[in-house]
């Protein structure tokens, strides 16, 4: 249980204590489980970065950490050792002048979600009404499907006390170890992942937040993927949905064939309007789409930290309203939502 | 175990024995569970019911016994006892001249699905081709949501070797248990129900043919549960699939609101087309719809034996085309794929 | 399942079925474990024996089974290959004329225990009463430890009406199977083995008689270990105990050093006296010694069959009367009681 | 999960962290089990004794709190809230002027322990040796079958850094919450009571010492027993055993029968070699018997606090050397051994 020793420490002192009862267990099993792949070798190159203090820190657009005594060698070795780590999708991180450039500019995802959290403490103000506040304030917050945990640090900036990613990919979790070992401390502290789907979590109705951008068209139960999010949060609490949608009314539901966009396992891609009321089916309240737009390529594209195909690929070649299977071209909706 | 005894050495010489790693387990928990609720009132009305051998059996349209020297009084017996199993939904019976009006003419039902049954054994027959041949000859068939198991001695006329209902409804399994008591002892060994659901069933790949009619719509993952339906049969085996639809593309699915024709519950009404492409999209081979109409009034309403609302109730008095929701009223497809 | 089809069906007809609740799934999850062991190739060696008619079948001291016209060819390859089934402890058996003479009499063992057993259905007579009856008729037999199951053909002799024995270790499992193979259809359909240790039962209470033959000193808790087969008995069974004592008094118990007679695991060697108080505290009724004595050189010795060491080896060169770790020489007890 | 909040914490920052893959989900199941039990009543009762700061403490022989400027009222409020938890068995107490006189002399039984036990850390000294040391400085400690938990503010007197004792019943649960409630807060945080027993127990191998003071003669199998306990210490740790035994060999086993000293369940009672002789099959190292006495009826009696049945009832009234079965009186050995 070494690896999240720290962030046990972290469950128990916290409001989520209840996860205590299946989690260890589920850790432990995962660590006898990954020996023999490549976590193994990933980890490794985690030991290896270096330990350096952290002088300036942004956890701003680019998630941005430096040491401001920093040599080229020390550099290289940093990029060396990231780069074992490929492919970067969740970014744009700065690791003491190394620049991750990760195939998505998630910055700009949280651009078009940040302006609508809702502040559960004041339970009034939103962001744009007071721009100086911090919208998640004090929160406990879950980002399912986190990644390499970009969001996180950005949950943090937004003024959550402590983030909490699941993500059940093991190359995942060795960059989110990469990024947060070069944090200070107290910010080390804050932010945890855990290698889990969210069908692994408790009914815990604990989190102030959860969030899950980009999952749901992978859920062959797009309800009970709906409910279990639900099941995370508190009386009260707020969802933020960010999926693929389709244009139509509340009964078109694009099911793809084998592939969509090039994925495998997407299954239903609703409407926004469908997508409302399966949430108000699923008993969540005052549900609105807060952002709808496509995907651009300046978005989504191939990068020296992700060099296998992206968007430009998925996309017809004579028509980039359409995906290479003929689908309408990557939408993408966010949804806030309470319980 | 005692309900189930003969049902498991039938499953121990079938080959479905697989079963026998999860059944037995399953329906001493069930037995246990079920002590303080009505069933072992309703259980003591099947004992109680006459020994009488049957002698004209007709499984065909009304399933019929016949003791030829029945008295009024015992008839007046058995139709005391039967009515302390209502409502009856799916029918119809005649039992030694008391004769049981089900909500449901499920005749109707079964003579849309015949004329399509494949016959597994010549692989090439149909039932419309060749009108002399028993479509289900020698089959281990399933039928998923069986309810009183009207269909299950309809499978058995259609010449299947044994027949196996599952529904979790303990009335049906009452009601069940009832109209087999009258059965003659080789009929009786053929025919089994058990109270689970399909998400309690193994991956048993081993049925020749799966019914799954009217349970569709009441899943929350219509793609879980046609992979789990999927899982039962075997190679080259045959799915008939009964379900609500609604008319459009292959991108129209309606989710209904809190209640669809008065129904909780009722998450997914696809279109044909959409339902088609989903059983595609989970592996099944050749699906093509055979039937698909609007339920009438003659085939559901209520009688004696289910003295409840019906559908004349679920419908606007002022639009029968409509629910008293508002939706398209009900619409009925019949489905039939390999695997 | 394949290996114990027959089998299961054989428990569903029972008064055993309740063991369907555990066995078919243990039976499963074993044959998946067993799959890269020696197991496959040893039955292998089962398969490859002849099929023959059997002419003449004894199940008396050597269980001898025979074919009239057997050739020496067939004999030779019956002996290889029952010879890859190296090392033959519990026998003797004669199959089509090939001796198998193995490490122990046990049908020595068998004399001293047979004329106390006691027939539970006539509650009265014993063997010894009644020279003429056979003292297991119709009963259900139960063997914990049964090695290759040469007292499960005893059993059968001794008219039992099934015999079903229990013992984890895979070579005990072929060579029962090899046995089982050259038996008439009528009695491979009364003799069961299970790869199965006592601890994997559930409560049964339903076997008429069960046997536990030199397992007891090899449990770390003989106290569970005699309320785990009281569990199996119904009630009014009897249990056969056949287990290494030592001198003493009541409180006289050896635990020895970390071997006994070379054999590593042995744990308590109580005195009768002190047994016999064990089965009282355990609710046994009627515990009695019926034979007490030292094993011979002739009872348990090395042969063509089992060629590595055996009891002169285990014993004092010059004092028989000690073991080689100069603990008192093997002294067996057979205990009978009852529930 | 409320009860045991802080516990879990103390769990998670302590080497003992592993205990999380089970403990937390035993208490949750166990905390729904006591719902309809005692325990509510009896914790209601704790929550009402009044808090006060504790201007002096002491672990010494009568664990002793007290607060300078107590009331006769709220002493009186104390007394009649503690003897709600009757009867009390381990002590002595003073709390706030309240003296629980308990059944058993607890403090003799330290007494006798103390002087033996090894301080890991100096892995040479003892406190016999060295009097002012504190022979369990630093550890973490475990008390299996502690009861009200008063041997665990011994513990903490003589070093130990973090006490947890376990045992099952709900009365000793609330006994021990209730003096802790009077413990100030920097002890509270080192001592902690779950309501398991050792085979509810992980594969730990984390404490420095465990102890097990008047369980084993209760364990069907005391094999078993001694292997658990084994389980619990880490490499190089010390097990502090005291049992009941009786004079004799070490072929010298008592098992008692329905009752012993009118207790029900005592199993095995061994002479000390034998016990010895035991530990060492268990594997444990260095075993010595460090006292070896009888209980006297000063160390063990009816008290206020504890009205039943005691000691002198337990003794044939004409000869005080033996039960009231006529078995040896109560003679306890407490022995020492390392892994």
């Amino acid at each position: 249980m070494n690896l999240f020793k720290q962030d046990l420490v972290a469950v128990a002192q916290s409001p989520l204590q209840q996860w205590l009862t299946t989690l260890p267990a589920q850790l432990e099993r995962w660590q006898k489980e990954q020996q023999h792949g490549e976590l193994p070798k990933w980890l490794r190159s985690v030991e290896q970065l270096p330990k350096l203090e952290a002088h300036r820190v942004s956890l701003a657009d680019t998630v941005t950490v430096q040491n401001d005594n920093i040599s080229e060698g020390v550099q290289n070795r940093i990029r060396g050792l990231m780069m074992q780590l490929v492919p970067w999708r969740k970014g744009p991180f700065n690791l003491h002048g190394v620049h991750i450039d990760t195939e998505w500019r998630s910055d700009f995802k949280w651009q078009r979600v940040l302006p609508h959290l809702h502040n559960q403490g004041t339970d009034a103000a939103t962001n744009t009404d007071n721009l100086g506040a911090k919208p998640l304030r004090g929160q406990h917050v879950l980002d399912i499907g986190c990644g390499s945990g970009y969001h996180l640090w950005r949950m943090l900036e937004a003024g959550a006390e402590q983030v909490w990613g699941v993500d059940p990919g093991q190359l995942f979790m060795a960059q989110f170890m990469a990024v947060r070992s070069f944090m200070p401390p107290e910010l080390q502290e804050r932010a945890h992942l855990f290698p889990l789907g969210v069908e692994d979590l408790p009914e815990l109705k604990a989190f102030d937040t959860v969030f899950s951008m980009g999952v749901l068209y992978h859920r062959r139960s797009p309800i009970d993927f709906l409910t279990q999010l639900r099941a995370q949060l508190k009386p009260g609490g707020q969802l933020v949905l960010e999926t693929l949608v389709v244009e139509g009314d509340e009964h078109t539901v694009l099911v793809p064939g084998e592939t969509y966009a090039k994925m495998r396992n997407v299954w239903f891609i609703p409407s926004s309007k469908a997508l409302l009321h399966w949430l108000a089916r699923c008993g969540y309240k005052n549900a609105r789409v807060v952002d709808e737009s496509l995907t651009t390529l300046e978005e989504q594209r191939a990068t020296e930290w992700m060099q296998g195909q992206s968007l430009v690929d998925f996309l017809d070649p004579a028509d980039h309203s359409r995906t290479i299977e003929g689908y309408p071209a990557p939408r993408r909706a966010v949804i806030i939502a309470k319980t």
